[in-house]
């Protein structure tokens, strides 16, 4: 069975009962499965976790950009996070039997979609983007709203769908593929931020560690700990034990313990198997002898 | 959603187009998932794996029954497996969902009616037994087929459910509950046949060690290497990591380390989960943290 997450971030927080009836029409589309959805008001946006096949997933997203259109007018829109659409980032991620590309064709199917029917221009990003210097949302998204119009006029930052001109209360929007996130932090049983700021900076891509951690050293002040916080973006290549283990050897280094280690939100079955399969040394084992992935592969019965 | 396992053995393993016959029949029950199935001619058997809800599962075993009692006589069947009936067991086995509780209802519900309908008297066991006696299969098998007559004369062996003697062609089956097994092998980096059974001896319920834990220790001939081979019939009370850890520990004992280790056959997610999360050290980790196991909860959609 084809399983695709999609996580669309929408430009609302405040007002419940918007974000209440995008989600509810969204959730209401046949064959999509609403996983989780939560609002931060500060960052006056929404987040919305669904999952599904390709093509119900395509027609949710419809729904969540007219919906999200309607309600939403970035004119109005102030918040801490920045932003710059109604509907501002479509990441669609492989879970189990689908592949990247197929993520990559259902963005640009999707992108496509979006701005033929709503007017709305399309960027396409990370794995789905169409030249390196748009894989990076940060880049896409600099200048916000705010500035989207005048970035637009430049040659180097025509949508891949649709015109030259933001749309004027929806802005545009990012629509991409990738790999799950995971939020994985590890707490150190310890106080010294110093211990925790230079394990980050020995395990991030950026100064020089995995290629696929971004991470930093923080102070649990209540707790009297510190933690090393991460991303791990790509738990195929970089995965969770790999990092955990040099985590553990670093802090060892300064006669430091690891406390726990902990998951935020959600995490793919597999990077936890294949932690398993790490430490078990499990030889032989394919994914398919996990009861439950048996079970989906059945496929779903009357 | 709730998942039931349930993982009848029937008596019949050398014809394939019966046992062909019967799985295609049971598979067609809706709502039922087929996960697997294979025959063993020397045993004469064969084991379908399958897995649903309640309801389903419980019309599915009536039409095995059905199928097995038309095409098999016990008094024409001969293998090397012991075995009393044409169904010979039934064991219900609670994956997610649900709990041991409502696969011991079950098994009495099935029993129950499979008493009733085919006049087969059935015996409950493991989790579901009516008495300490009855839990192990291997005590009410005793005598198998060509002694139940005698046996069902004994006022301690009358049936659960059903009258005080055998079907005259499909003898009498035992159904019951029981937490999913795991075939789980730990081959080590030596040829020395000693350790390895110097090793399941210390793991073994039988001889001191862990109470889930079924061992022995065996030669791997062809790769000249030993094994120690194990079934877990617990793995929420008898974790896989622990085990490992054990054998872990006592091989090093005698100078010799962990070469892998393999799990054959289907393994529930939440035995690898626990690993991981016990290796990572994870903290306020749930179960519905698991991508796929939110998906699942989320149920089926047209």
């Amino acid at each position: 069975m084809a399983i695709i997450e999609c996580v669309p971030n929408v430009s609302e927080g405040r007002r419940p009962e918007v974000v209440r009836a995008i989600v509810d029409a969204v959730a209401a589309t046949p064959g999509v499965h609403l996983l989780d959805w939560s609002s931060d008001a500060s960052h006056n946006r929404s987040v919305i976790t669904l999952a599904g096949t390709p093509a119900p997933l395509k027609a949710a997203l419809l729904v969540l950009f007219e919906r999200s259109l309607e309600a939403i007018d970035l004119r109005q829109h102030r918040g801490e996070h920045p932003r710059m659409g109604a509907v501002d980032v479509v990441p669609f991620v492989p879970i189990e039997g689908v592949t990247m590309q197929d993520c990559v064709q259902l963005a640009r199917e999707t992108g496509e979609a979006v701005a033929a029917r709503f007017g709305v221009p399309v960027f396409l990003y990370e794995e789905a983007a169409s030249a390196p210097e748009r894989r990076n949302l940060e880049d896409i998204r600099r200048g916000e709203f705010e500035g989207l119009a005048a970035k637009m006029r430049q040659p180097a930052w025509q949508p891949d769908f649709g015109t030259a001109a933001p749309h004027p209360s929806g802005g545009a929007s990012v629509i991409g593929a990738r790999m799950p996130l995971i939020a994985y932090n590890i707490n150190l049983a310890t106080d010294r931020l110093d211990v925790a700021k230079k394990i980050a900076a020995a395990v991030r891509f950026s100064s020089g560690g995995f290629r696929f951690v971004k991470a930093m050293g923080v102070s649990l002040e209540d707790r009297g700990i510190v933690q090393v916080s991460m991303n791990l973006t790509n738990y195929e290549k970089t995965p969770i034990f790999r990092v955990f283990e040099v985590v553990r050897r670093e802090a060892a280094r300064y006669g430091v313990a690891v406390l726990e280690s902990e998951i935020v939100g959600l995490v793919p079955s597999a990077a936890l198997v294949s932690a398993a399969q790490w430490y078990l040394q499990l030889e032989g084992f394919s994914g398919d002898q996990v009861l439950e992935q048996r079970l989906r592969a059945a496929g779903p019965r009357a």
